[in-house]
């Protein structure tokens, strides 16, 4: 699980969702395209890391905790759908 | 520029601004990992299509423009440096 | 293990190698820039699709065992710095 | 056009190939599939820098010319549209 890093995530979460409200403000405020582009690719990278953090939470927790109980194969298959979605 | 799609860019990201708050909640409320990662993935995507639609005002607006003065090399060399956070 | 999908998966490197020097000679034959980049594109998809194959094979294989076996925190700190390499 | 960089980008898809078959290679000797990975990573990074020194070249070369020749739109769509297979 997340749990030990929950507050982490959130501020992480909140550090985001103001980013996201900056780059509102600069669209609306017609500032330089290529600016607010590099915003953008701090917030992906932004997601990313967060993304990674939860995966390896999740890895460590809920799939290790079904492959110790002999029924991690489904975990794996749910855990490989959810990576297609990252790997691109 | 982006001035024609501007009400959209900002409709995009008042929706993301929606989702990243949403997966905050998820987290604050130990949702399951593999259903914060897709929400996760989502937002990704989102965010990938703001900035390619940024990116192609940016293209038609000012590199044209700059191209078309006859200085449209430094706005390229720009542009590519935009583009390498994006392509990894 | 990816034993299973070692003659699969040797199908795909082998395809891939051959768009690879079909791409070398596209260059060398001056072909329309677009036209290569989209094979290019095709070769990263084809990259991807082997590598979370092998990702897939690799935590049913070595990281399962190494968690029924109680070392498994290795195997996922390890299997965290190669997932870091793709997601980006 | 790529033309200035083509003994460049032919050296980069040589080397590529080269690593793709060591893959291959790696593979059949069933090699640790953790250092697998590490190598497509490498290959995928290798990938992703030829395509945007072919997409520099592009937009300097055919995407100019189209711009200044008044008929460069039609370019950049297509432009997008190859950049929406590596912006994922």
């Amino acid at each position: 699980m997340y749990h030990n890093e929950k507050a982490d995530l959130l501020n992480r979460l909140k550090k985001i969702e103001g980013q996201v409200r900056g780059i509102a403000k600069m669209i609306d405020e017609d500032r330089y395209c290529v600016d607010i582009l590099m915003q953008i690719a701090a917030v992906r990278a932004g997601l990313n890391k967060t993304g990674t953090i939860i995966m390896e939470g999740h890895i460590k927790g809920c799939v290790t905790k079904a492959i110790k109980e002999n029924h991690g194969e489904r975990q794996v298959d749910e855990l490989m759908e959810v990576l297609l979605k990252f790997i691109k």
